[in-house]
């Protein structure tokens, strides 16, 4: 037997823990979890798994969709969430540098106390670090005004698959010295190395903030309303749609009644000095074709207005099992990707609920199924999924627009990368971890 | 003697000019310089300069300024300048489709007839071509607000040393699957492959603009007055520093008076619905401590306001030969920055004019020679330009913000990024160009 790493866990309940993540997708037991006490400890890790040939999964806070940190047979996973200090904040120069085990929304709450925000904002803000957000290049609602996860990091400091210590990017908001590895590893789902600091770019809060929710008659008119939002030059900070389908399931778990207002919601926020009239001209765009519309400067009603799009998940997830798509298409093709997942739904008999954020054309497409039938998924449900993905592929899409491949997307991952990209992706995973060690099955 | 590839120029003419890009730093003479007239040209090239290993030096508009682009002993220079179709401009999905040799300025005047714009405008984009920009990531005045190159490429076609065709990125606004082949891309100064097509993100153009000058005692306290801006969380769309040298040397060329209003100029620019607010608060910050100030929403005397900086350079190659470099460093640095190029001028005796994107701590030192000394660098000049990137470095800088490394700053890039990060570039180098055929001997 291999004698593991320094501060090895072996116990059941350690090695149990680390199979699964937020996909439903459970990976397989690994030989132990070490939990980082420092990047020293990274390095030692590192380098016990490249003379002892064994593979590495990192993992921080085990919110993933897509199964990227799930373990894999015979690997060690390296949990870094303990590495969670914000080493520093820089108001003037608005850059932060953490660790990666630094939960997004404590970033987010460091830097408003110096009137600054950290953008990405991904759902599982509360729960997932920067270290997985910087893995899978993480979105959220505020993309569509602010950029995505990538967007934000200006520079990362990395320990290579055999324990060599890279430092990337720089301290700079410009910089073209040398190969962009810092774009290069975000994004690359723990297949490249193991990110354990990292410099990020803050921005400051908006000075005032206002919402406008509308409800449409169906997803087809709603979707055409957030387009007309884009012909109109309009540049909201967020802007979010709900089908008839997802509305229906939150008022059954949560006793509201949205569905009584429309087939579909669009909820959309503004912000800047002109907030109020940036809102109101999207307010007189939406309400051109609306059946419902409200317009508020007041925060608290902002909140429950939002609540609908912070409820959807939880609520779907209430009543079955799912599976948590990503797709991306051109937002001009938005209106057609929901009509045709409505389609795959109708004909494979199998529940989607819909929603998206509209303004990047990213649809979440849940794909469900009943808790009774167990946790695997059934067959039916992955070609409800399959179809999905090659619809998006046909619209000129992509498959996953922010959660990342993982294990999940891995076949279709190839068929959008193609021969020649695949054969690039190879090249490059080569020079970097040319033992295969890191992270081995997911991404692509 | 080889056979050269179809379409081969090997007149003394074609092949002189392809010595020299805006460096001033000349290259050798190329074996032959061929003029792609389409992709498959490319394609036949490189199989040809596989098959013959010729190295290939990829030119654009010739307007580089870090020597990125000029001919090398032994190579075919690969002109793809003549590539220049706007092949698609979806005003809904603000996104572009172009070949790699249209030029900058035209791009974005193609937008501007839908309500759109281009956003990266590097000085020379009525000369410079897409491909070259991508190539360099180039900068320019708007990427204080609205990012560099990277951020508004989407997706590259590339043709691969060996010929084969890559497609990196996506149609759509955000996209995860993968590894991100474009950002390796972009900025690699054309030794991992040949740009021959980019999907671009367009931006609405803004609805409104306001600019404000002001003069300075001295460049401490007008680069005082920019992080001032930063820390009043005010986010112009131009934010320009001049410092007294360089206002001397226009009003020598051009028979203005800058110099009478102060020692240092800052030229700031707002825009959006609320810009006119927008400048009143960024006049306020600067006016503080400013000698003198203007503030105007009327787009003439905005143009009359800005042609400081855009007659900046052009004022001081009258006057004398320069090399142009264009250190970054932090923000909050920028004060501390122009007084080491002042000591470094006074210590060396050699002449250093600087302006900067000040929001982006972006400096650009132009260090000047009497051209009767010739076309080559004189000693001083380039020890000079060496302590002026020790004195990036050593503020937590880097060597280049926006123009690249070429020729003219390997050596010092090579210390920027360190020896596992040069392990790292020759590993991605390998995986992409096992021939070392791309641009040979250039960016790091």
């Amino acid at each position: 037997m291999t004698v593991l790493p320094p501060g090895a866990l072996t116990d059941p309940a350690a090695r149990a823990a680390a199979t699964s993540d937020r996909s439903g997708r459970p990976g397989a037991e690994p030989l132990a979890v070490v939990r980082a006490v420092d990047v020293d400890h990274v390095v030692e890790v590192l380098r016990w798994a490249t003379s002892t040939r064994t593979p590495v999964v990192t993992r921080g806070g085990g919110s993933g969709l897509a199964g990227g940190a799930v373990a894999t047979q015979g690997a060690v996973v390296l949990d870094v969430a303990g590495l969670d200090r914000i080493v520093s904040l820089d108001p003037v120069d608005e850059i932060a540098v953490v660790e990666p085990g630094v939960i997004t929304a404590d970033l987010d709450a460091a830097a408003r106390e110096h009137g600054l925000f950290y953008a990405p904002d991904p759902a599982s803000a509360h729960l997932s670090t920067i270290g997985g957000n910087i893995a899978t290049n993480a979105g959220g609602m505020r993309c569509v005004k602010y950029g995505v996860t990538r967007d934000a990091v200006l520079g990362l400091e990395v320990v290579l698959a055999d324990g060599r210590r890279l430092a990337t990017g720089r301290g700079t908001l410009k910089g073209v010295t040398g190969y962009d590895l810092t774009s290069l590893l975000v994004g690359s789902e723990g297949t490249l190395g193991v990110i354990v600091g990292a410099t990020l770019r803050l921005r400051p809060v908006p000075v005032a903030e206002a919402t406008v929710a509308a409800s449409f008659a169906d997803v087809e008119t709603a979707a055409a309303a957030t387009s007309a939002l884009a012909a109109a030059r309009l540049v909201p900070s967020v802007l979010e749609l709900l089908d008839a389908c997802t509305l229906a399931t939150i008022d059954a778990a949560q006793g509201t009644s949205l569905s009584a207002r429309g087939g579909a919601l669009v909820l959309a926020r503004t912000d800047g000095p002109d907030a109020a009239s940036q809102a109101s001209a999207v307010a007189a765009v939406l309400g051109a074709t609306a059946t419902w519309i409200e317009h508020t400067e007041d925060a608290a009603r902002a909140d429950e207005l939002l609540a609908a799009r912070r409820l959807a998940l939880p609520s779907i997830e209430r009543f079955g099992r799912a599976l948590i798509e990503d797709v991306c298409v051109p937002r001009s093709r938005l209106a057609e990707a929901v009509r045709g997942i409505e389609a795959i739904s109708a004909e494979t008999g199998v529940t989607v609920h819909t929603f998206a954020h509209a303004g990047d054309g990213n649809l979440h497409p849940i794909v469900s199924w009943d808790p009774r039938l167990g946790d695997e998924v059934p067959e039916d449900v992955q070609l409800a999924a399959d179809r999905i993905f090659d619809l998006a592929l046909e619209l000129g899409g992509t498959l996953t627009g922010e959660h990342g491949v993982g294990l999940l997307k891995r076949e279709h991952a190839r068929r959008e990368l193609g021969d020649t990209g695949l054969d690039v992706h190879r090249a490059i995973k080569h020079a970097l971890d040319p033992l295969g060690l890191l992270n081995p099955g997911k991404a692509f």
